[in-house]
């Protein structure tokens, strides 16, 4: 079945839509408009440059409190010759700001001045003195502001397509305007389609889809200048649909249609564009995004529909309202369901849709050249958006790819960047450079601490604590990746990370960490610093239907297990303990099942996936499932020295001796507080 | 007479505030508030961490068009030995995002299936087929979103202090979020003082200024998360200023106190805090802005006030609620008047303090090193905010210093960023390294032609047009500064300009510019690129009252004129002109006074302090001005060949073959455009 018409490559889409914007002579300023100049110009796009009406100062103005003076006046004054002025005459008092008198050149500061009495006293304090005594002579024009210092009527004040920020407000102000001439805002109608969508706040079930690609847009829309105006959610019904895009094409200058996420549904919104107007594309070569839509829909289309839509829907309080002549051709953009797709395809089309339409350049993210810390592969027909998680560790900067799923929302937001693998390629190798288009500031990222490792919850909260509780200073973001405590020895010795999370015990010395240590970073110093002792057990769903009791339950009585990945501390602990009871993973249902992180085995039992899991008792309670504890154990932080002693490190070490947040893990179920902080090596 | 109480170092400044608003227990969040979470919660801070209140997907979704099944039921299936599975019990059509049903644990893509009726035919778009067929075994959870693969219940979506993106309104509603705990946003009253104050749109006379402070403070607030609101201008009154003050304290969480530009109003507003609250601050050692003030309104000395003013105001409408008690102390600070200092006083105070209210970081530029291009002093006890334009000549990226002064808010906005000359240096050499904090994107520098020669009209309309008409790729930032002919062939010597305009005539050929590239570029390929020919001629004032007729009348007959500088093609072509005439500049009054462009000499002629001035037509148009037209000459455009042919470059030379531009440069006065675009060497 094929799902979509045809993918074409990115830059061929854009063209296509390029020359039917040209065609419908939508391809430039959509509108202007005259703002009064005051704060809500902020952000506004001039259409038009602004020349300098009138010159700033308008006039001649003291740049000092003092005296007006004519400066030839002045000639031959020296400490030891003063020359005397009339007041009245020859000089007068004069604020700063105030216009010079016509027949003065210059000012002298007050406190170069000797007022005088009539009677020949010196009063410093005088304004209006008999006379005043000078020292030294003054070249004409000293301590005046002369007219047009800072801006002269005529010049550019500054070009069209500028993007109006605080102290341009001032610069065309001082400029004697008090309008601007600005671009109109585009008007962006967002239009979810999906029965399965369920408005943000109404509660859902299986099934359902919580609907906030039409938030995600929307503010898009407003953080690139546009206005945007979401629209209910339609139902996956044909004439409704088309019905809205009819009626959002007549008072709107873009219709971004919101296809849920079902594959089919992005069939419907084609066909729903083809039937309004043109279908220009439907299918782009990017990932995650591809069932893109580009059409127009056509004033001739929507016409056409509206007449027998009429017709059609007498009962219908709504219908259509006849607009007669006039209607515009109004491109429209089919929104792939999958939230990172919407997302992305929110930047590539439509930001520089308006940005056209607004007359500015379209955004340039920043970039920043870093290493890429793993090997990934790609479909090579695609351009291919990769998310990735950015740190500079020691000189290096890495990009650790993240989650590639098109329906996995967190990985934007935990994203530092993106890293595009362009069409062609089949992939990047480990250690090769890449550009990352980023989401986030330099400064941000260089106050990121990777920790890749095992998962703790304790994490979470330190990432909370390190991001907001500390002095503005101290704050740090604290990127963790959950590969597992062998995992993150490994990329400790690679130099990729600042620390990793480990539980390893080492079943013959019933020692954790240090052998591991010694096995897998023999020439790296480190620190290992003891974060938590906790409870590790049985995750198992309420009421333990199944009756587990311990693990020497798991062989053969159909309890099904979900397991974590090899290397993770939690799996080392699970094979050691099964071999205490003789027993091996393959006797164990599920064992292949594996899952990267505590919540993720307590999610799968709570789904009904498996019985029961391996796991720490905050995920158990986390999701509201009993738990059986079984073992203690500990849990470290291994920090190579180098970092051990960098301030970038230090706020989360002192986080370790922080009250509040030893109160905070404390309050975790299973958690044991004394040992955190220990020096363990 | 001491206008400043006392300036004290910036940090001790800030130390002082901070105390201060640590003991008003205004050292965090003022408050916190819900929000709904729909595209309004763009730009809104967290004041708590978001925690996941459901996984996402919240159930086990298909991620393909498919077939439900059981992996084990189609254990052994392979190319030659299909397995086929009955619809119903042993599998089920699911779309895309559909619920996994309880019993099944995979799902096999629609296009890997054969759907067979039941008579064994088979229907590849049946969805509801008696059996499917299938030719590969599938492993469990294939195809399958399962639950909490993008976001577990409990885990951390996103930190306190975040300043929520479009995303992230997706991750924190993804993760069941219908409202958000976000910082409440500071109110921020701002109080422009001054009787000589103008509101924007209003008439002004000399002595008259235009009020534009409060307009760029709203902006900063406002782009900083803050609600701004303006007050009328207050007259310099000192018992209405402190109502003022008094009023603005009871409503709002910050009062911005702006003086008028005169010295003596900040005595005033630092009399108004210490009467109404705490004079904390008064006079920071930073260029340009010392006169700030730093206080608290107290909430005794507001009622205090506030009753009197209640016995005192009878016959005032609006007189002094009286708001019982629960008044809290308020910070003020008084802004400096000049309009460069008053913005500057946003950044360094202002921010930081909303930064801090708002629970987020404060904002930290974007920083760039670059090479200051020539030699700065400063005063070594005061903190420099320096302005720069910023370019990328060649290798190198430069920085040159602009407008210091305080008045000139051009300078800002023309500013690419700030270089801090730090307290205690006097002052930094040329060639040195320093670091630039960034008004604009390291893209749009990396985009900017920087011009540094002899100013022309023309200029500015040709950085009209290469930021506007082009296409969004070819778009381009024209810099100039400056400095005359001769300066800028030095700017090209150095490598500190893209390309230099000159109209240096060689009073032996006859010729531009030529000699003076030999001269000064020995070393240097360079292209000549002619932009315009032009008339130079004399600037008078409006029906030539002293009855000058050309350079002839300027040799003591009273007659006051205005010169341009040293180096400047003007410079050297009356220098010309009057020794064919043999006469020397020592006979021209005014001779010494220097202005940089064409458009300052005119003002000084409109402004009467001269009577005319050698320039040419479109700047004596520009202020409606007469000219006198005297003589032709050649402006072009000299370009090393390595900008020539650079693609920074590239879209100005098209300019030159461009019919619009061409038009709009033609109906400038005095301009001819047919030899535009030539090269002449």
């Amino acid at each position: 079945m094929s799902v979509y018409l045809h993918d074409i490559p990115l830059e061929q889409a854009k063209t296509r839509f390029a020359e039917a914007l040209r065609d419908a002579g939508i391809d430039g300023l959509l509108g202007e408009e005259d703002i009064p100049l005051d704060e809500n110009a902020l952000g506004r796009v001039l259409a038009e440059p602004v020349w300098a009406k009138l010159s700033s100062p308008h006039y001649h103005a003291s740049a000092m409190d003092g005296f007006a003076v004519r400066a030839s006046d002045t000639d031959g004054a020296a400490p030891t010759l003063p020359v005397s002025l009339i007041y009245g005459t020859q000089t007068t008092y004069i604020d700063t700001g105030d216009p010079l008198p016509l027949w003065a050149n210059a000012v002298i500061p007050i406190e170069e001045t000797e007022p005088l009495t009539e009677t020949g006293a010196v009063d410093p304090a005088a304004r209006r003195p008999y006379a005043i005594r000078i020292r030294a002579a003054t070249p004409p024009w000293k301590h005046v502001r002369s007219m047009g210092e800072d801006m002269v009527a005529t010049e550019l004040v500054l070009p069209a397509g500028h993007t109006l920020r605080p102290v341009d407000l001032g610069g065309c102000a001082g400029s004697g305007h008090h309008k601007l001439r600005v671009a109109k805002k585009p008007s962006v109608a967002i239009l979810p389609t999906g029965t399965e969508l369920k408005p943000v706040g109404e509660p859902v079930g299986p099934g359902d889809i919580i609907e906030y690609n039409s938030i995600v847009l929307a503010a898009q829309v407003r953080a690139w200048g546009g206005e945007p105006v979401r629209f209910p959610i339609t139902v996956d019904d044909f004439e409704q649909i088309k019905a809205r895009v009819a009626d959002a094409a007549r008072e709107h200058d873009l219709v971004l249609l919101l296809a849920g996420s079902s594959a089919g549904s992005e069939d419907f919104s084609a066909r729903v564009v083809a039937e309004v107007g043109t279908l220009l594309v439907h299918g782009v070569a990017v990932r995650p995004g591809h069932p893109v839509i580009l059409g127009m829909v056509g004033d001739s289309a929507i016409q056409r529909f509206s007449d027998s839509a009429v017709r059609r829907s007498d009962d219908s309080a709504e219908g259509f309202r006849d607009t007669g002549y006039g209607l515009r051709n109004i491109p429209i953009i089919g929104i792939p369901g999958y939230p990172v797709s919407a997302a992305l395809t929110g930047e590539i089309f439509v930001e520089p849709l308006l940005a056209q339409w607004l007359g500015r350049k379209a955004e340039e993210p920043l970039t920043m050249r870093a290493q890429l810390t793993r090997k990934v592969t790609s479909p090579g027909g695609d351009e291919d958006y990769m998310r990735v998680v950015v740190g500079k560790v020691g000189a290096r900067t890495l990009a650790a790819p993240i989650s590639r799923g098109a329906g996995v929302i967190s990985s934007l937001v935990r994203a530092d960047g993106i890293v595009i693998v362009p069409r062609g390629s089949q992939g990047i190798a480990a250690g090769e450079e890449v550009e990352v288009r980023l989401y986030r500031s330099p400064r941000e990222i260089e106050r990121t601490i990777l920790a890749i490792g095992s998962h703790d919850m304790t994490l979470d909260l330190l990432a909370q604590f390190l991001a907001g509780n500390g002095s503005l200073e101290a704050r740090r973001r604290l990127a963790s990746a959950n590969v597992g405590s062998q995992g993150g020895l490994l990329a400790l010795k690679r130099g990729e990370a600042h620390l990793a999370g480990s539980h390893l015990l080492d079943p013959e010395t019933g020692e954790y960490n240090l052998t591991y240590i010694r096995r897998y970073l023999p020439e790296v110093p480190v620190v290992v610093v003891t974060l938590v002792g906790r409870e590790q057990g049985l995750i198992v769903q309420r009421g333990n239907p199944v009756g587990v009791r311990g693990l020497e339950d798991l062989g053969g009585r159909g309890v099904r297990f979900v397991n974590r990945q090899r290397g993770a501390g939690t799996r080392v602990l699970l094979d050691y303990q099964l071999s205490k009871l003789g027993m091996e993973g393959g006797q164990v249902e599920g064992y292949d099942q594996e899952e990267y992180t505590h919540l993720a085995v307590a999610a799968a039992v709570a789904s009904g996936r498996a019985d029961c899991g391996l796991g720490i008792a905050a995920a158990a309670q986390a999701l509201a499932l009993d738990f059986l504890p079984l073992f203690q154990e500990r849990y470290d932080l291994i920090i190579p020295e180098a970092h051990y002693n960098s301030p970038l490190v230090a706020p989360l070490l002192g986080l370790l001796e922080d009250g509040a947040f030893r109160e905070a893990v404390a309050r975790l179920p299973g958690y044991d507080v004394t040992q955190m902080g220990k020096i363990v090596k």
